[in-house]
């Protein structure tokens, strides 16, 4: 098994994330030096990516087969939220309003607008998006253990990178049951996403940020 | 302890909802009558709670006290929108796009526009819906009770009835936890939407739905 030198990273992480391209270096040096604006940032996440669930919910009754994995899905990022919150709270920090970075934005630029390409496009880059945020905190694990440093957020993002791979891969399987395209279309779709995200990411700004560059 | 006599209800579920009207005895007739509209309207509006209280942290930042108790309401509302569903599959009936009916749309034009009567009058007509159907959930498990119908869903109701108790109580304890109005003011305008809730809920349509006429 190989591993991304610079990182220290499993390789099959970034290729089970079917992300294109891993994470630059000095993300993680910036984060670290930044890790109370990364955790207010993670809190948003949290709670954005509820609301995007729920908003499927509300977009597709008609694919019943979304219904309980997207509500399901939608609870543990609100408890997430909550256990963000927790961390916020107990580092003395109040959680406030923050603008979105512009990844998720720019993200689903791709989606196409008409179905069935809309709702497999977007449940992609929901996949996607979930990948990096996978990604990334492995990363900040990783070096906060070499590093050790702050065990409580080392421990907070070992717990979450494993829910974050298990919805990386939940929403790539709802995109393939929903039968709308071929299962070889939906993976060739997913690697044409992945490189878009990797150009996006690389287009946001430098400040510190879960999915920023 | 008195009841109103053609419900059958404790008079103190009216009082300690905060309800100006209690329901009149015919709705539950036509619920009983229509079981699977009312479930699949049931369905639609756990998952409107849930994406009530989302928008909600969305919308108030501002007050971190409100972030936790929204988010695990929001959970709650999520897990009893997938136990409604598990009732429908276990029907038969598929999950539908169910336009919502006009019974919340009209109570929350009470909401003034300015902050903080805004917030604190939504947080009401939230904690009145709640009401709403902690109401009916106990007419409707207390109706199928005396009939011997339907014990998957008379259970259903019984178990739900009170965590809509919960969550009416938990909007209004919101709505003073922060502190934006005297407390007086804030039980005065509670009376005040209840009143208008009354009003609304007459004005809907008979068609059987857990919040018309």
């Amino acid at each position: 098994m190989g591993v991304v030198p610079a990182l220290g990273l499993p390789i099959q992480c970034t290729s089970m994330l079917h992300l294109a391209v891993p994470t630059a270096p000095d993300w993680v040096d910036r984060a670290l030096a930044n890790l109370n604006d990364i955790l207010l940032d993670h809190a948003h996440c949290e709670k954005r990516a509820a609301a995007t669930a729920v908003g499927l919910i509300f977009r597709y009754p008609e694919h019943p087969g979304l219904m309980g994995p997207l509500s399901r899905l939608a609870r543990e990022e609100l408890a997430h939220f909550e256990e963000v919150l927790a961390h916020l709270s107990a580092r003395g920090l109040a959680f406030r309003r923050l603008p979105p970075s512009p990844y998720a934005g720019a993200l689903v630029r791709i989606v196409r607008t008409s179905e069935p390409h809309k709702a497999v496009d977007t449940l992609l880059c929901c996949a996607l998006i979930e990948a990096r945020s996978c990604e990334r905190m492995q990363l900040l694990a990783a070096a906060l253990e070499r590093r050790q440093m702050e065990p409580e957020l080392c421990r907070l993002y070992r717990g979450l990178l494993q829910a974050e791979a298990r919805h990386h891969q939940a929403y790539l399987e709802l995109a393939l049951s929903l039968n709308l395209l071929p299962a070889a279309r939906v993976r060739a779709r997913l690697a044409e996403i992945a490189e878009h995200e990797a150009q996006v990411l690389a287009s946001t700004p430098r400040e510190p940020r879960l999915h920023n560059a």
